[in-house]
């Protein structure tokens, strides 16, 4: 489904949407270029885009499939860039992995978006710059790529205080076993990592200069790019080690909850165990037990269970275990 | 087993199979190119083969013994490819993985499968395409490729599958210990990964153009299978970093659903020490215990029993123990 | 906010602060030099020195957001320098990194600062050795760098004792389980390692020899501080390597601990079977047990109580259970 | 001590053994060269070797106390491979090794072979092959390294059957604890993997043809025991990962393992607290106690009993803690 | 302190000591060299011993601080190596780190000692090859690495031995718990492995001859060091993960014996539980027991209770719970 098709003419944006066909004639003519943007397009609506712009046969069976790894690949004159956009996702704890394919030639650039991914807030924030737009395509293929970038440090920023509640619940001493937690989150950063890993040489190769269709006034943007994109792959592999110690750190406080309470029942088994002991003499047979004669034997027998009770009590009460 | 033998010419199948001498005949004429598919080759069998196509030694050892590394070897004229095929048993959950070697020459292709890895689907494919076939024998080995790789993407579509499932078992809270089959898991995914793995740098290598028999507007199509085969090798990764995780969760669930039954019955352990120490008491043979001959002293005692009971098993019970 | 404005004049600090105006005037002059000091500057403040000392843009956002991962980047003549400072609260175990950017141009150098990294004690530093401030600001950077790794080396010091006081706690027997202390420590030093890390590149870059500002007779400075560097970048994996350890073994020693404490119980409950099952027996009510009617009957039996839990005793001393 | 003197000419060896001195002789003469075979030596003999060879300082240091690491290193004209040699021990479950240091020049190649690694094998071998052996020593070489790739090859089968045979015990589920023997096997295939692993660079570094002595002709035959190695290595690497895991399900199936033993007892345990609970109940020394005297008071708590220990033994074993 | 100054000329040392100032002299003339052997200077000292031979400040403040990281630096025609020592203190089981920091210029030796690492053994051995010494100030710079690279395997034989000896611990069965002792020999090899691991890289570099101190007929002796050092490199690093996999081992061991004894005293708790809950129900003072009255309902009711005890005491000694 083509969602938007523009032409910008030397950093406007032409007024008003065109045509398919046109935009192909508008993409061949002069120093302006077409935006064509398009979401989960079927087989034969992009082959008729395809074959407007001349895209290759590869290209277009990775538009509509979309299962790509992040990547640059050169075309003929077209670049194709695979970008894998993010949102965070925050009632399911889940990031949420879209696939932007995106053509990007001088005459123009066809963005492919299948799942999360947004650009309209792009096409607003570049409609703003003529100044910049006047490096052409370059320029929003630099603004696609640093919104993605910000989705990234938003989800990041989600898997991070999700961890640090998992912490909490990890150490709150409340019986609660986040394990299963944990491992979901382990996955979340595992895809995560997965969808936003390669993208770091994608960006960097486009900011070392490969590509014509990116000027060298560019190039310093797509560093900034390239620089927040592995300070975000630094947050997330970090995240990796902090959940794998969190999971670990689990494993010793569960057992050791749950530890504290047997601790707990058997002591006061034992406890319990005095009274029928002492007891249990006391109620044999034997013709010839002199305290059972004793005016007071009963009391002192009581006592002395109580005695040794509380003792107990009190040495199990000093040594944490009750 | 010889299992196929055709001659393409101009991007067609010539019609019929022919023997083996004149397949060696057609591959040192003209532009046209030898398809000769073996299937498990005894040494006698193969001998004839290589002496009619002057195939190397080792080359030829190498086609008989199959226990290959996944490799490109350029000996003489003729490229040696070796591949592993994967094919996934949903019902042993097991990788079966078979050997492909593939000698590829301007003249001749002969392809060596050992196990999994049925060409017969490929053989339909190409000869769809006559316009790719003009590129030659590159084509067919790309095809090839194109499969095993298509292939090792359903295997893992597979292992990923049977990860979900262990996962809920890990977690499902019914005691079940899925920890052998995770550990299987584990061998299966490592030996895929072994499989998978080196196969990248053989691509690779084709796709930078190091061999002629591979011309220039192929080069594409190779990195389109080096693309996939990272995402697949990728994925392959991540399974063993999941079910580390998983086996390590599944030590904390298994851990803490057992003790949380120790702790059920020893807390009913302590629920009947107190009417045996009580009772015990009263089991006692003093001349002088009052209560006994209180009128009450009996139900007042069982009373007592009821309600100490009573209260030990709502404690239990708010602290989660019964 | 402007906290310091300073022209040095071959090697010398000029009398008094000057404007800011006046200090754009004097980095434009011969061949002295400005050192700007800024802290936390608000989005116009800073817009007002870019202008001045003709920054790029993408510098600015830089300086005011502050969320850099340490990185050494050329924008025309003047280079930008993102290091963090470290700081180690003792009282909380805890690393608190600031930010400091450094814009260097032949003539001027502008440091930005967020957060921990006072530069006082390097302004007084620098004071003393007019010989070396000819070398000009490529010396102030140096400097600054030293002071850095410095805070790195006093950081990782303190991290180091509080390592070697979980590990006291972890074997000292005494029923701590310091695991939350353990995962709040691996926490840190991951976030010391993310700050220190990319730093090393980054100093390595400039040892080389890539930057103009930077003359050839202050590379061995800048080697110097790398070597500081890399030593405490080794210190720190050190410290990751120890604490997951440490994790691992405070498992061992926590469940050890608490087996220990349910192995003391449990073999008390046994000892106080042992009466109250032969009391039991001799609490039946047969009409015909002759040990009842024996004179020392009762002696007999509670001599065999005591002999019997003795015995126990000893045994379970000698095994170290109790 | 010596163990084999022969002098090869176009492919054959010449018959007989022959003195060291003539030895000495032959290899300086004209297209021929010597192979000298030891095995051991002290110091003195190989010192006579080294000098009637013209062998360096150092690689006769390394002969003589042979604790070397496998590397390839030319001194003046010859090259000196050091090589280990692994076979399985299949009673000890232990992968002995052994050293081969191969000075190798145009006229001669020197054996120096401690501990495991018997040569004849390859003598008998390359005395098949004149076709081959007109190389010259650089196919002895080849040989002797394919036979020590051999051998780890068949290691490497060795500990793969006892890593089944433990993951069986692993999993059998009759009470086995096979951790000695899992971290045993670590053991072993760390030094297993530490004989292999830099063999591999030796072996590029031939193939590659930075040494005169082994002709071009050769580099497909060194490479293709390239190919065996890496494929070994990759294996050797596997089992290290796959015995973590088997420790790791180890520790798993053990604590269930005795968890269920525990539970067991524990379940038993409880269902005697019922009979003894009730009787206790009813041996209490009430006046008033009206049960007491119903006429089928007694077997009517003996069938109480029965049903409640009868019905706690139903759930027990339904829960299957029995 | 100045523990050593000697002047060596064609391969002899001359006669006697020399204080530091004609030891200056004669570091300038001819073709001799002297070599200053210096423990742990004060600042003072060494400022001295700086001006006489003409020493970077860097070093000279490294040479007193003495906390260097393993390197070689180049300061004008001086050349500055910083190696680690290491003496394995057996009754410790510590490895004792020193620091030699050796200033190498064709005129001159100067070798700065902090902590272990007695060079005198180097002086008697270099006084015995006067062949070798005619290379100059390499050769010595060699002897101090081929001795230090010595110490480190006698110190990696030492911590070799202790592993062997914890092993044994943890698999014997007798009750001990090396945990700490595990991760102390883990931080042992971690700091080993810190001072061992950077000097691989330093004495690569002398061997490829970045430096014109070390003339190339000396390369092959650093090829030799670089080899050895490799070794031990390799070895500590293997200690690491034996280390590691020790220290799981040990955790399942522990957790096993301490099973064993719960089951057992469990097991114990269970027999006893019987005759008390037999005798309990004929403890009972139902009006109309039969048995009671039964001639010989006691040695029947014991016959019973020593059965059924003896029946649990063998199965539980069949399941090897007793």
């Amino acid at each position: 489904m083509i969602v938007n098709c523009a032409v910008y003419e030397s950093g406007q944006r032409r007024e008003g949407e065109l045509p398919l066909e046109q935009a192909g004639r508008a993409a061949r003519g002069g120093d302006s270029f077409v935006w064509l943007g398009v979401v989960e397009p079927s087989a034969e609506e992009f082959q008729a885009i395809a074959e407007e712009f001349d895209l290759h046969e590869l290209a277009v069976e990775d538009a509509v499939k979309a299962h790509q790894r992040p990547k640059v690949e050169l075309y003929g004159e077209t670049l194709l860039v695979v970008v894998k956009s993010a949102r965070y996702v925050d009632t399911d704890e889940v990031i949420e992995v879209g696939e932007l394919l995106l053509f990007v030639n001088p005459a123009f650039i066809i963005t492919v978006r299948h799942g999360a991914g947004e650009l309209s807030a792009v096409r607003a924030r570049i409609d703003q710059r003529p100044d910049l737009l006047q490096h052409g395509v370059g320029m929003v293929l630099y603004a696609i790529l640093d919104q993605v970038v910000d989705g990234y440090e938003v989800g990041a920023q989600g898997v991070d205080l999700d961890i640090q509640e998992v912490e909490r619940q990890v150490f709150a001493g409340d019986g609660q076993n986040p394990a299963e937690r944990i491992y979901k989150l382990e996955r979340e950063v595992l895809d995560f990592h997965t969808a936003v890993a390669p993208l770091s040489g994608v960006v960097d190769e486009i900011a070392r200069g490969h590509f014509e269709v990116v000027p060298e006034g560019l190039h310093e943007y797509y560093r900034d790019v390239h620089d927040h994109l592995r300070r975000v792959e630094g947050r997330i592999s970090g995240f990796r080690d902090l959940l794998g110690s969190a999971l670990h750190a689990n494993l010793t406080q569960v057992s050791v909850r749950q530890n504290e309470d047997m601790r707990k029942i058997s002591a006061w088994v034992a406890i319990l165990a005095v009274p029928t002991s002492i007891a249990g003499i006391y109620g044999m047979n034997f013709d010839n037990i002199p305290e059972l004669h004793w005016r007071y034997g009963y009391p002192m027998v009581i006592a002395l269970i109580v005695v040794v009770c509380s003792l107990l009590y009190l040495r199990f009460k000093r040594s944490g275990w009750l």
